[in-house]
């Protein structure tokens, strides 16, 4: 996480390369990372993709470039405003106030584009920019959070204080990690499985900071994970849906993804999916439904895909393929509503039978 | 909202009818109001819907009814597990538990159909069982409240202690409203606005205790929000988007929808809909889009419908659909990010020119 005055100084640093070649009587050229599909590289070592070496450049003398040109100044200094006043914006706030500047977007989904592209200008996240998406994860847990938001700037919050869990909002992204007495993180798919590791003491009992993604999560959750995970060395584990969906929700986490790979800090490597898997379908005889055409030819799009070039993930993909068949991660709940908490998480997360178990480093 | 003492003296009482009379040797039977649409009927002094006098019986004699009377046993004995053991549930998780019991449910949707029997049976709203929703919005704002769940109890907490918000959970919506700093009540649709309101220190400027819906709000926001308007007495505003839909989540929080006939403590008869009316969208020429056929067909339902039957709302409805066009409540941000705040909200709540103030009474 960068600090606002950081983030201001990249923001000023591009004002001022804009203003000296005016000043020396040239049109002022942005250069900035290619993010198109074909500069997107899968790297091996970091298991993630990453920008490629191709470069584009806003030309500011191309009439073609003026209006992309034009609107990643304003971005910018929308930005800068933000930081300075000690406010954020959501992306859809962003596109409407454009209006008032005379600043035009076709829709929310080119100003969005632009904000990825001053990401890439400056390489900071949105985030770092005061710049939020509307979608909100919880969080519940042993961790000790210092605010750095105005009007809060050193207030501390215990995570266990709300037993409902506290949204990830710009106030708890930007805040840094203090203390914890949590051994692990446990992400966890849906708001209903959520609650149940809160109101059984299960977050007690497994030492375990919870993080509700509630499908795909925003990339604000994916930062505060990788934070956590980073500045209180806990070991991450996801658990979700068992399906290609719920799978590639975990492998996001871990690897990163296509569109976010100009991003950094969002990734956690050593992170473990452990489950809903095909093998525990089977183990545990949960109630299942059938795959659709859309999950099955999603499970040939991930068996191709590079993240998931490795023996266990080919394994987890082939099984499913031959199940043909899914399960969310309620279905233990016809074992009684605290089976998870007793038998299936302590069996993945206390003793896996089939892995080291992951241990704070 | 009713206590958990008292929650399960009604469903012990269920169960005692059904015992008492298998005892007698008869079927037992169980008489409920009728949810049918031809007994759903508009009460023009309460200003919502309500059911009609037409009951209708589950008589385990007739083998037609022994599938949904057993499905309903069922339910009120899972509510009973969890009121005694502190626990909640998803409707979903109550949906999968049936499979440990080997009650079966063609799916989620009969389940929730027969929650709602159980709510009708015993005059009590899923909530009070133990049943939630997974979807949550949430509040911030100057009240203090004391928690009822397992692990927490007496335990208080003070609403703007995290400026994220607080999502309005199992915990929340059964803790008790202690004490308020607070002059009203300000629910918006969007988490964007929601967050401005907080980091702009609006909520201190109008007395606000912020509530966000993100769309039509789940019943348990409802009911947390008519707790605090009764129990502080505050009064409620509702700022939504400029369109159909936005005015029917406010209406909805006024008057009720026909599915939700059957339970009581859900609306705020004199909460008011601040907009964005079609009269702010000509006054303050905000950004537009023009409305789909969609939107325009909605209108013509709103028309007929009688909670839209008083002059305000129709004078809304036809200057709807003279403009033809509708508007997001950040359409504000075209005036400056802080529009909204310093000039669109005083105007509407300070000093609605058109209104008397709603105080607190």
């Amino acid at each position: 996480m960068s600090s606002a005055g950081d983030s201001l100084q990249r923001l000023q640093e591009l004002g001022e390369l804009v203003i000296s070649a005016i000043k020396r009587g040239e049109f002022p050229k942005l250069e900035m990372p290619d993010r198109s599909t074909n500069n997107i590289v899968f790297n091996k070592e970091k298991n993630q993709f990453v920008l490629g070496p191709s470069q584009i450049c806003r030309d500011s003398s191309n009439t073609r470039h003026v209006r992309s040109f034009s609107q990643l100044l304003w971005v910018a200094s929308f930005a800068k405003t933000l930081l300075e006043s000690g406010r954020t914006s959501s992306l859809r706030d962003l596109y409407y106030s454009s209006e008032a500047y005379g600043v035009h977007f076709k829709d929310q989904a080119e100003s969005d584009r632009v904000v990825s592209d001053l990401e890439c200008v400056v390489g900071l996240a949105r985030e770092d920019l005061g710049i939020f998406p509307e979608e909100r994860s919880s969080i519940f847990g042993q961790v000790t959070m210092r605010y750095t938001v105005a009007g809060y700037e050193g207030r501390e919050i215990d995570l266990t204080m709300s037993p409902d869990g506290f949204p990830i909002g710009p106030a708890l992204v930007t805040a840094e990690p203090v203390a914890t007495d949590a051994e692990l993180i446990l992400a966890v798919e849906s708001g209903g499985m959520f609650s149940r590791l809160i109101e059984t003491g299960a977050w007690r009992r497994f030492g375990a900071v919870l993080v509700q993604l509630g499908g795909q999560p925003p990339r604000s959750t994916r930062r505060l994970v990788r934070r956590l995970h980073e500045a209180l060395n806990l070991p991450v584990y996801i658990f979700t849906d068992g399906d290609p969906w719920g799978m590639h929700i975990a492998q996001v986490m871990i690897s990163g993804s296509a569109n976010a790979a100009h991003v950094d800090g969002l990734t956690v490597p050593t992170a473990k999916w452990i489950g809903v898997t095909p093998a525990d379908i089977r183990k545990y005889s949960l109630p299942t439904e059938p795959m659709s055409d859309a999950d099955l030819k999603r499970l040939d799009e991930l068996a191709r895909d590079p993240r998931y070039a490795n023996p266990e993930s080919q394994r987890h993909i082939s099984e499913f393929r031959e199940l043909r068949r899914k399960a969310e991660q309620q279905a233990f709940s016809r074992f009684g509503i605290d089976f998870v908490v007793e038998e299936y998480l302590p069996d993945k997360i206390l003793d896996p039978p089939d892995a080291k178990r992951v241990t704070k480093q």
